[in-house]
């Protein structure tokens, strides 16, 4: 991993270089003092002119940014600037660890695992039966947990509580983060009523569409803003998080007003690519693509 | 990755060591003529008794079977008996390319950002300009393409409607996959509503629900049928490919129902993970496990 730097004097803005299919975002080239020794990163718009780079890094958000793909993105930069256009400001979310980022998607992945033993009665479960459960290799998950701390003892195996407890504090989910849904559609709704939230960590806050149609009326008796209260509400209920469920082609600028309130992080529904400022983190649900991904290996057979 | 190869005589089948979770399935270690060298299988237990086993290997299948988890897996073992109990039969699934999993899982995100282009009304596009769009390195793209054929020429870039054709035909969504939703809540019915699916290899050709007031009701048109028909169903409309939207408690007997009628690929939105024959392919849904992957960063900073 690049550790985030400070830029060199022969910093060069390419501000010409404009990215083209979001007219909010535009690119910039940061050089090294050698002209292959450089890096792009995108920053809004809004502070063009006056944006001067304090720090780029490759770091676990711009590898979060593609959770359909899990290879190291190579090219990605993330960057931050010393104009506090975000909440949480400058670079504070640069390399926040040294662990994998694929050690960390596999904590949740674990903590499910967990509850669902605890909901069946255990109080003990082992590496061995927990990567039986979940396909994993019981060395791959007594190393991943081994860079937090020590869990388990040999012959003994985890205490379930215990396990948890600690996940769920690794995960920052000892807390319940209030999160907003934004589009009131099919997808929208279903995240509103969706029962597995509760007692892992969410809350679903508010819910907003731009349809004046659904403003107003109630889902799981939480009401339907307007999008144009979403700045303030963001503010107001203190909510970090966000799920977006509307038409791709609304997705990046409502992401923008959400990056603008001050949401850190957001899972996108929307069926397209975004682009967004560090430390800002998306990941991506669309159930097309894992489709796609499964029928490769049908077409290669028979049917 | 370990090619399929023909178990040797000391193949011991250890159905003592039960896989306790799931009653419908049991566990099989298979060994290779030394105590070290061994692989656990998982083999639904009706064939209890008379499994013998003519392939083990560890393949794509395998790996593709937790999409949130995207390093190899080294110990999940997928396997194929002679007994045919599932359509498709044997082990035609096992290694069906050398192509990395996860070269695969990107072409999706590339088809998408293509077809993007293409309503843009772009005809060429290069591999420069999706790297920008998408996060992903330009050499990268290149890479990935290229494990398929030659679809650009240097400085021209790529014929758009050429290579979303190409892209289709490798991930086989050149024809149009029937596929079954089983679960008509808010989520099953969201997924039944969802408008992406068109144009893009899917149609929901069924969906299934056990709760007496959801059956026989319309969603988007289509019947709401028993479980009770989902083996016939699954069989007439020659559906290979599910997506499960029930509660977890009751996802790994569901899994187990489309196995038998013959579904290959299965998207799991049930939060709980499932364990499936080879060579059918699962890959999870868990919007939780997305979330509190992006909150251990959050947590990592002050609000």
């Amino acid at each position: 991993m690049v550790k985030p730097r400070a830029c060199s004097p022969d910093v060069d803005i390419d501000s010409d270089h404009l990215f083209q299919r979001h007219p909010a975002v535009f690119r910039i080239r940061v050089r090294y003092g050698h002209p292959r020794a450089h890096a792009f990163c995108f920053l809004p718009r809004h502070i063009s002119g006056s944006g001067s780079i304090v720090a780029v890094g490759v770091g676990a958000a711009a590898r979060s940014n593609l959770a359909l793909s899990p290879s190291p993105i190579r090219a990605k930069v993330i960057c931050a600037t010393n104009h506090n256009w975000k909440t949480g400001g400058a670079n504070t979310a640069l390399s926040p660890s040294n662990i994998p980022d694929v050690v960390i998607g596999r904590l949740p992945i674990y903590m499910r695992a967990l509850s669902r033993a605890a909901d069946g009665g255990k109080q003990v479960t082992s590496s061995h039966e927990m990567g039986e459960h979940l396909g994993i290799s019981p060395a791959q998950i007594r190393k991943d947990l081994s860079h937090f701390g020590e869990f388990g003892k040999q012959g003994t195996g985890y205490n379930i509580e215990h396990l948890s407890e600690q996940l769920r504090r690794i995960l920052g989910v000892e807390q319940e983060w209030a999160v907003a849904v934004i589009g009131a559609g099919a997808i929208g709704k279903a995240i509103v009523r969706y029962g597995g939230f509760s007692g892992r960590g969410f809350r679903v806050a508010a819910v907003f569409d731009n349809d004046p149609g659904k403003i107003g009326r109630s889902i799981n008796q939480l009401e339907v803003l307007s999008t144009e209260r979403l700045g303030s509400t963001v503010r107001q209920r203190e909510i970090r998080v966000a799920m977006l469920a509307v038409p791709a082609e609304a997705a990046q600028r409502v992401v923008e007003k959400l990056v603008e309130a001050g949401v850190e992080a957001i899972l996108n529904y929307a069926p397209v690519s975004l682009i967004v400022p560090s430390p800002v983190y998306v990941r991506h649900i669309d159930p097309v693509i894992a489709l796609q991904h499964m029928t490769y290996y049908l077409a290669q057979k028979p049917a």
